[in-house]
C-alpha cells in the first residue's frame, strides 16, 4: 500500500511498497479515507515521541475511512462501515489498523472527510478538561493556543459544558475565529500577559506550552483550579510555587492520551465510549462540528506539517488518501 | 479565661484575662481538655499563617472537651458530652468555639486527652491520600517526614487501605519508630536519595517539604501517579518536568484543610463526616491509634512548640488545659 515514510533526512516521502497491515484479534482494518495531522506527528518524526511498543512506523494517530476486514473476535463494526478511530500510529496510509474499542461511528451531519479531524482532538479535550478535570457551567476554561486544533475544538465543548471561555492566540486573526466559535474573551499574548489578565480566576486551564508557562498557569489558577498540561511547546521545565498551589488547592496534571492502556480504568477505550457517548450528541446538535484548516492529498504531507508548525492555520490540516470513496 | 498569646517578641505567654468566647448559632463552646500542636501554629505565630477571617487570633487547631454550651440551631451534641473537634484557631486556651459540623465523637477505644491528638491529622491525612488522592490497596505511598504527627498517622492509614507504606525519615530511632506503626520501608534521607530508590515507584506521595523536593518527587511518581503537598518546610518554588509529568499522566495537588468552606464540596464539614464515618472505625479496630510524643501543661505551649520544631519527637505534642475534667 501507499504510506508516508520518513527518510534518512527526515523529509516525508511516499512509499508504495509498505505491507498492507493485517487485523490482529480484536482490530478492524481501515482503508483510510482521511488522516489529521497533530503536533505529535511533528514530534515523532523528530525522533522525540515514539509510537508505543508494537505500533508502526507510519505516523498518524486519527482517522477516518471504511472498514475492510475484521479480526477475529470483533463484534459490532461491520465491513463497510464507516467509521472514524483514534490510533496509536499509522494513518498517514491507505490502510490502517484500529483496537475496536477505539472506533467511533461519523457524528450524525458529519461527513466522511471531515470526521478525521475529531478523534484525536476529541479525545483529547473530552479526557482532559471534562473527565479529569471535572469543567462545569459556570466555570471558567482559559485555553492556550486557541486557534490550534486543539483549542478550536476545546472553545466548543466548553461552551456546549456552559462554561467561560477565554482564550490565548497569537494574533488578531486568530481571535476574530476563537471569537466566531463562541470564546467570551481573547487574550493576545504579544500584547497582554495572561498571567496578569487571569489572575486568580482560571478554574480549568489547558495547556499546550509547559514549562514556559507553568508558573504563570499557576498564577492564573482559582482555588480549587486544575490546570492540566498536554503539551511543552514551551519548553519541558518551569517553577511551581508550591505555596500558592496548597493556598488555593489547585492541581497539575499531565496527561496524554497515546500511551493509555488500551482497556481498563484511564484506557483509551474508557475515553472513546465516553466520547461516543457523551460529545457526540453535542456534534448531531451542532454545538461541536470539526474545525478544518486545510485538506491536502497524501503526497503532501511534509507541507501539511509544515502549515501546523507555521502556526497560520486555524483547526485542522488534514489528508486525503488516494483512491478512496468519500 | 485562661489562653496562650503571642507577645511582642513573639514570645507564648499565658493571659488570664482573655475573654471566654461566646458560641454563635451553629457553634458549640468547649471546655478544651487538651489541644493538639500543629506545624502550622509555629507558622501563624510568626505572621507567615494567619487565621481565616473571623476567627480568633489564639493559636491552635484541634482540641478535645467537653461540651459546655449550645449556639442557636444545634443539633445533635448535647451539654456534657466528650468530643474532640478541628478549629480554625483558638485551640491553646481553656474555652473554645466549634461549628457543630466539625466536632468529631471520642473514637471508641482513645481516652479525652488522646483524642486531642487526632482531629487535624486525621482531617488532613483522610482527605488527601484517602478522598483527594484515592490511594488504594495495593499501591505504594511514599510519606515524608514519617516521624511526624502527620506523618505517624498516614503509615497507619496507609496499613489500614492495604498499601505498602514507605517512609522518608531523619535517624534510624525514627526510622525504627515507623516500622513498628507498620512501615514497609524507611528511607534515611541523610544517608539516601528516596528520589533514586523510589524512582517511578510511588502512586501516591504525602508531602512536606514543598519546593526543595518538588523536582525529585516528580521523579518517584510512577505512572498515574499523584502527589500531594500540604506542607513548605523546604521552601515554597520548585522545579517542574512537565514532560515527566505528562508522560506519566501525573498530578500535582497542593491541599489545605484550614481555608476550606464550612460547608457544602470540599468543605471542612464533608471531611470531618467522613473521617467519623470511615476512618473512625478503624481507630476503633485498633488498627490506626493517637501517637502522642509528649504532654504538657498549657503554660509551657512555647516549649512544646520548640519540641515539634526540634524534630526530636514522633507523633504529636498535645498542651493539658488546667482544671479540665480528663
Amino acid at each position: 500500500m501507499s504510506a508516508i515514510v520518513v527518510d534518512d533526512d527526515r523529509n516525508l516521502i511516499v512509499s508504495d511498497t509498505e505491507p498492507t497491515p493485517t487485523p490482529a484479534a480484536g482490530e478492524v482494518l481501515v482503508r483510510v479515507a482521511a488522516a489529521g495531522i497533530n503536533r505529535a506527528d511533528l514530534m515523532q518524526r523528530q525522533g522525540l515521541y515514539p509510537p508505543p511498543p508494537g505500533i508502526t512506523d507510519i505516523m498518524g494517530m486519527e482517522i477516518s475511512g471504511t472498514i475492510a476486514a475484521l479480526g477475529d473476535g470483533v463484534d459490532g463494526p461491520a465491513v463497510g462501515d464507516q467509521v472514524c478511530a483514534l490510533i496509536a500510529g499509522g494513518g498517514y496510509a491507505q490502510y490502517a489498523v484500529v483496537p475496536v474499542d477505539q472506533v467511533l461511528p461519523i457524528p450524525a451531519g458529519v461527513s466522511l472527510i471531515d470526521a478525521a479531524a475529531l478523534p484525536e482532538v476529541a479525545s483529547t479535550v473530552w479526557s482532559t478538561i471534562v473527565m479529569d478535570a471535572g469543567l462545569t457551567a459556570g466555570e471558567t476554561l482559559l485555553i492556550h493556543g486557541g486557534g490550534s486544533g486543539i483549542g478550536t475544538h476545546a472553545i466548543q465543548v466548553g461552551k456546549a459544558l456552559g462554561a467561560k471561555v477565554v482564550v490565548t492566540v497569537g494574533s488578531a486573526a486568530k481571535g476574530q475565529r476563537c471569537l466566531d466559535l463562541g470564546a467570551d474573551v481573547v487574550i493576545n499574548y504579544r500584547e497582554q500577559d495572561f498571567a496578569v489578565e487571569m489572575a486568580g480566576q482560571a478554574d480549568v486551564i489547558l495547556d499546550i506550552m509547559g514549562g514556559s508557562y507553568l508558573s504563570r498557569n499557576v498564577d492564573a489558577l482559582a482555588v480549587g483550579g486544575r490546570l492540566v498540561c498536554i503539551g511543552m511547546q514551551g519548553g519541558f521545565t518551569g517553577e511551581v510555587n508550591v505555596g500558592a498551589l496548597i493556598a488555593k488547592r489547585a492541581r497539575i496534571i499531565g496527561l496524554n492520551v497515546r500511551n493509555r492502556p488500551l482497556t481498563g480504568p484511564g484506557s483509551k477505550a474508557e475515553i472513546v465510549a465516553a466520547v461516543a457517548a457523551d460529545e457526540w450528541p453535542l456534534v448531531a446538535d451542532g454545538l461541536i462540528r470539526p474545525i478544518i484548516s486545510t485538506t491536502l492529498p497524501l503526497a503532501e504531507a511534509q507541507a501539511g506539517q509544515a502549515l501546523l508548525e507555521s502556526a497560520d492555520s486555524v483547526g485542522k490540516v488534514l489528508l486525503l488518501i488516494p483512491g478512496a470513496d468519500a
